[in-house]
């Protein structure tokens, strides 16, 4: 016998990706427990974050304003090419990048029905004509539809005469040979590059 | 460069019991990326459940009535002694108890700071009384916590006339022997009973 306003609030937390009952319960239970404050913040930071975060119009990541602050400050000429707005923040982590994003929100996947035009394709190449890009980096995962997402991106921006990169493969940092797939050994095999 | 907002939501989620940044993270991609109708019921679903769920008046589960559904139609002759409001959620797996619960709210923990003053001791004797409690059931964790506290509640019951039962220790339902603890099974050994 569970109380239907419990029951409600652990159906939602479920509804987050990867979130089971047991999880969902815990979560629930943390909240009922916590205090009446706690649950306002966090009730408010869901319909704020949902009610005014929108896309970008440059880039398409999620922004509060307009322009995102990465769009807004930084050089347009070189556009790095993701599949989804956490893809961004990984690429972030790289210090040392002065360019801008492209997000894609998706992979061409013909075995889930999602062809070119289901994904923001055609706003890049919009992009790349009028900002006069210089190059773009294709970052979508290194999987066969991020590989083949990358190769018909590469098609349709080579004519335009823009610079097209592919991020390397090869074997991780700080990971065991022995654990690497066949897969990644190979193409770090065929990448490889001369000690100098 | 990440937004506020996501932020200020990806922390709220972060404050949630075993949860780590990047599951934070994704969660808060799910409401944003999510529509606006389930954002505003997910945020409902905290305030409601948070400003009308209470504590029964009889057992101090949480309620959103006076007394909880199980207090009130069930036979209170039988409490069976939980820990706190999850632990009731288990026992009731148990289709064929008919009994109610009482909700310790915690364990004596010396450790920790928590003396039986800080638990809902108190409460038991009373209601033992007051209702004529027959038999009081120990179902407090099988760990060093939980048995202390039984046997301290046992202590204190057993002046006023009532039955003090623990739940069974042993090993457990489909598990394997290979892998029981030595406290598991030495005290599964103690408790053999005779196969008839």
């Amino acid at each position: 016998m569970q109380e239907e306003l419990i029951e409600r609030l652990i159906e939602q937390f479920r509804s987050l990706p990867g979130v089971g009952y047991k999880n969902a319960q815990r979560y629930a239970y943390s909240i009922i427990e916590g205090s009446t404050e706690r649950a306002k913040n966090f009730a408010d930071a869901i319909l704020q974050a949902k009610s005014k975060i929108g896309f970008c119009k440059v880039c398409g990541n999620f922004t509060d304003k307009d322009i995102c602050p990465i769009c807004a400050k930084r050089n347009r000429k070189v556009v790095c090419v993701v599949k989804e707005p956490r893809d961004v923040l990984a690429m972030e982590k790289v210090k040392n990048y002065d360019g801008v994003y492209h997000v894609l929100f998706g992979t061409i996947s013909p075995l889930n029905g999602r062809g070119p035009d289901d994904i923001k394709i055609r706003e890049l190449l919009q992009r790349v004509q009028s900002d006069k890009v210089e190059e773009v980096i294709m970052a979508t995962n290194p999987d066969v539809e991020g590989d083949a997402t990358a190769m018909y991106i590469a098609k349709l921006l080579r004519p335009l005469g823009v610079k097209v990169t592919r991020l390397a493969q090869g074997v991780a940092m700080g990971s065991d040979l022995e654990y690497a797939d066949e897969v990644t050994l190979s193409r770090a095999l065929e990448a490889r590059r001369e000690i100098d």
